[in-house]
Order: C-alpha cells, then structure tokens, then sequence
C-alpha cells in the first residue's frame, strides 16, 4: 500500500502533482499565447523531474541561477540552459566556458569587466560562449543603464570566443503592484524600455538573439507582451507560494505545502515543528505572518530557527500531535532547505526526488 | 602551498579558528565563573570539530535542535545529548527513545499529551528516557505556565519508561533588551521564576537534576546566575554575528563572514553573489540591512535569491570580481545552508570541515 502523507516525518515538503501539471500548463499556455518562448527558471524546484515537465510541455530549455545548479542540470541530461547572472572571477569564467562545450549555455553580463574575464577564458574555446546583456529597467538590482548598452555589445562582439545571443532584464519591481492594472504598466514600459535597447544591441549580434522579459507574476496576470519580446522567464509558478496567490487567483493553486506537526498547545498559542530553517524569514511584500495554516486558517506568527508558533481565533482547537499543512511566504528558499520532496496525489505519496541542485551555492 | 583565501569559489563560509577558540574560552570562563554547567548548542555549527572543541573546553554536553541532529552527533561519537525542543508523534517518540539506548539523552516536554506519547514509546525500554520540563518564563514560544509544572512532573514520574531530569527555559527576550541593566533584570526575573518551578518539580525526580537557562547575549554580557541555576546553554556564540556584536563588544570577535565576490559595479551600487539563498533572510532586532561588508563599512541592503546590493558612501569604489567579507545578521541558518565551512588562519585555508547536521529537519 502506498504511504499516506499522514505517515511522514515532518516538517515534509509536500508537493501535489495534479496542481503542479496545471500550473505548468497554464503558464504554457500564456507563453504560446503571446507568441514567445517560455524558459522557465529551475531555481524554485531545483529537481530535473520537474525541469523534464516542463520542457514536456513546450518549454524551449531551462534558466538557471548559478553556475553550480547550470553544472547539476547539465548532469542531468539538460541541453540547453541560461543563467541571467553573472560572473567576475576567472575560476568561474573557466566554468562557464567548460558548459558552454558541453551544452547550449549563454551567461549574463553588465559590465564590461565581466567581459573581459569571459572573453579571456573563452579565447581558443572550440566553441563560443553566449552571452545575454542585461538591462535595468527599474528593479534596481543587476542590469547596466541603456547608455552602456552599445558598448557593451560591441565588446561582446569583439572577443573571439564570445556570441551576442541576446537581451533581458528582471522585473522585481512587479511584486511591489498594487493591482494588475499597475503591474500590466509597469512591465509595459520595461518591455518598451528593453526593445529600444534590443534594437541597439542587435546589430552586434548574429544568430539567434533573444529579447527576454518575464516572472511568475507577470505569467499569471497574462501581461501582454509586445511584439518582438521573444521569450518569457517564470520561476516559481511550478509551485505557487501566498506571495503568488493573489496572481494565481487563490491559494487553491499552491502545489507545494510544508506539512508539520503541531507539537504544543499553550495558553494563547500553537507551536509547530517548522521554524525559519523550514519556513525560512521571507515576508510577503504586502501582508504579514510566516505562513498560513490553510486547513484552520490561521497564521504563523513567530518563527525561531525550530518554533513555529501560531496564533489567532480557535488556536486552542489545534490538537498535540495533529499534522497541518503551512503554505509559505516564498517557496522557492525553502526548497532550497530540504533534501527532497515528497510527490502526491490525492494525499497518496506517489513519490521522493531529491533536491538534486540544493545548496549549489558557487 | 595551503591555499589562501583568494583562490575560493564564492559564496564560501569562512570561519577563523582562532577567534572561535577566543570565543569559547570567553564563555567557558563565563560558566566557570558562575559555577555552572556549559552545554552549547549545536545549531549553531552543526559540525562534530566545533562539538569536540567545546567539550575539550570543558563543556559538559551538547544542545541539539532536533532528533535529526542528535542522531547526527551520536553517529559522530557524542555521548550526552539535551533537546530543549518536543515531539509530539511516535514515530518521534520512538527515535527519542531508540537514542536513550545508544547515548546519554534528554527531551524536552512542555504538555501532557507529550508526556503521553513518550512514556507509551518508553515503555519496556532497557533504559529509561530523560524528560526536562520547559518552562515560559516571557518568551512566548514553548513552555508551560508554571501552573501546569505540577502535574507535568507528576506525570513524568508516573510513567515507567521516564525520569524527570530537570527543568528549563528559553529567554529569546533578551534580544529585546536595550542594554545590558535590562538583560540583566529580564534574565534574573526569568532565572527566579525557573527557580520556583524548580522547587515545585524536584520532588517527582530521582537522580541529577538540571536547572538550565541560557542563551548567548545572556553568557557574552556575563549576567549573574543565581544559586541554584546548574547550567548555561548558549549557542551562537562559537561564532558570533551582527546581531551579537553589542554582547561580545564589538565586530571583531564576529569568527564567521561569508566570502562573497562584487560580480558588478552599476551606478549608486554593486551587485554582490550572495542573496538570501546564502545570507537568509533573518533581519536584526535593532537595525536594518541583509550584511555588513566589514572591510568598506558598507550594507547590504537589499537581497534576492541570488543577489545582495550593496549601497552607500563610496560604493562605487567597489571593484568588480572583488572578493568581501560579509558579516551576517545571524549566523545559524546560514551555516545551515553550506555544505561545508573553510577553516583559516590568518587568512590562510588550515582545513575544510563538512557541515554535518546541515538540512536535518526532522
């Protein structure tokens, strides 16, 4: 007989199939919609099981946020993968032009140091390194002013063991929206912002060049894309968090729960097998709380590394020993904190994969 | 040649042996002093040649957070084991039980229904499980209310499968306190208050009987422990952090940075490899920020997954492919994302030890 969830060691990272698929294919579907690739970012699953569907289902290849998790999917059996982000150092230079000979693999740069450490490990490399530009378009993290743009692109150009493959920027900015209305503006003016700096960049490329947006929220709220946007880059839609809900149309489409244990019940409160090394100290960027017990609604109020403690309306109904299930503030950092995951199907466990690109860290 | 520093992959976790060794001497005088037990917890560095350091320094046993972790240090020959934390199933019970057998162990309980599924998974055992009875004392996580401390102790004794070993409480308050006169007053009123539930609860016990406060603000501002407390758990300070700093006296006893590397200088920041994935996203209690670049005198100030910026005076002095030293708001959790430390001294790689309870959540 399979084991029911309810037989697991908690805290269990439980992942529900059933919504997963739909997820996959609800973001697919924006993607084919609007004409454009979809590159979903593997740094929320970190699983090849999950990376596998979704190129199963019309995804064109995989991002990747390191060097390590671009070396652990290229293990895995993953041909084609982007990191939009970048490296200064000639120790990981050398490594991406070692993915670059045994994968499709294109990197990000935004400054010309970062040029010129890649253009100088890629010198002789029997096959070129791509490289994408990447622009600021608000969000104030990586990202080169679109003054730079030209010049940078003409620096690609010019190192032989380098390609100008393309284009993109991060849209950070979106979970700050107050209402869709906001955020369909908001990435409006990033879209146009990037394609004025496309149309700057393009002439130093050749081949394939991609001109790359994209978020979970921006996927789930079915933002327009202009045309000549080719490729969209979501992340944590596989799964869903409280973060993503209000995009998502409601926490019914979280596929991923912490399942733990309510351990005491004390005057005022419950405490839970689940602290910040489960839950993680991510907050959402409108509402506060750690976590939502969904099934009692409720939420988590104080988080110690191993302490959960939760509080509200009828708290003192929750039983010692009871397991519940805790939706997250940010799934992707919690993922991050567990070995595998646990795979249902209508609380039947149906499967463990591990984390395979957990911790990659370098 | 032992490598130096410089030639590490980044994000890397770097601890200074020889601050460390300070650091336990600092408490370690601390609990000689008082006449009291030390037995640091082990969260903190969740690796067996830090465990083995302290004992050699006259701790008398360790702290873990969770049966995982215990099992962990059994595993690694560590023979006298407390748990200032529950469990609530038998299927925890059963392991809490299993390592009673194989090492000296101790469990917290703080309800009757934990009492319950102890003694039930204790019974008929070669050797009995020791209970310490946790105790609120203002923190507002675990604990009973002293009202209750009566018929907790009474049903430990009852159970044949048990012994109750003492009492204890957790002052996560303290890193509330404004200066050391408050910590000082919270701390003495906590340490009366666990001395009265300790009279109460004595007599249901036969054997050696803890009273056991602590915490690392508490040993590093050397608070006075009043006749009767046998024992100072505190944890963090094997390394120290950010939000120690105002205890220990200052940033240079901080034995633990995260190397990380500037992978961009953009205009009014740079762009560091390290996010929450590697700094968590624990805040402090008194300030803001994500790290403290402690060679510029510069924040961070703003994380993503994988990406920490850093903002302020002189920023743009920042060299790309530079390598910082972070200094984090909270060491523990991070710790807990890597997969191994590197040992130094005096900047030079003396060793590189496996984080051997990293990630055990259950």
């Amino acid at each position: 007989m399979p084991p029911s969830v309810g037989d697991l060691a908690t805290p269990a990272l439980i992942v529900d199939l059933d919504r997963v698929e739909a997820n996959l294919r609800r973001v697919q579907a924006y993607a084919d919609a609007q004409g454009v690739d979809l590159r979903p970012h593997v740094k929320t699953h970190k699983t090849p099981r999950f990376a596998r569907a979704q190129l199963d289902g019309g995804a064109v290849g995989l991002c990747v946020a390191k060097l390590g998790e671009a070396e652990a999917f290229a293990d895995a059996g993953f041909d084609d993968l982007v990191m939009p982000h970048t490296v200064a150092t000639a120790d990981k230079a050398a490594r991406a032009v070692a993915l670059a000979q045994r994968v499709r693999f294109a990197i990000g740069v935004d400054h010309p140091a970062q040029v010129a450490v890649l253009a100088a490990a890629a010198e002789g490399a029997a096959r070129r390194l791509d490289v994408r530009l990447e622009v600021d378009t608000g969000a104030g993290r990586g990202g080169a002013p679109a003054e730079a743009v030209a010049d940078l692109a003409r620096r690609v150009r010019d190192a032989a063991g380098l390609r100008l493959a393309g284009v993109y920027t991060y849209e950070g900015y979106t979970y700050e929206a107050r209402d869709r209305d906001e955020l369909v503006a908001r990435h409006d003016a990033a879209q146009v912002a990037l394609l004025e700096v496309a149309a700057t960049a393009r002439p130093f490329a050749d081949g394939a060049f991609a001109v790359s947006v994209g978020s979970t929220p921006s996927a789930l709220a079915e933002v327009p894309l202009r045309p000549g946007i080719t490729e969209t880059r979501p992340g944590t839609y596989v799964f869903d968090d409280l973060t993503q809900a209000r995009w998502a149309g409601g926490l019914e489409h979280a596929a991923a729960h912490v399942l733990a244990t309510v351990v005491s019940v004390l005057p005022g409160r419950a405490v839970l097998d689940a602290g910040s090394k489960t839950l993680t100290s991510d907050r959402r960027p409108v509402q506060d709380g750690h976590g939502w017990l969904v099934d009692h609604r409720l939420p988590v109020v104080r988080l110690s590394e191993e302490h959960g403690v939760v509080e509200g309306p009828g708290v003192e109904r929750l039983r010692v020993g009871e397991r519940v299930r805790v939706l997250m503030n940010h799934v992707c950092p919690v993922a991050n904190l567990f070995a595998e995951l646990h795979l249902v199907r209508e609380d039947v466990v149906v499967g463990v994969v591990p984390v395979a690109a957990r911790g990659r860290l370098t």
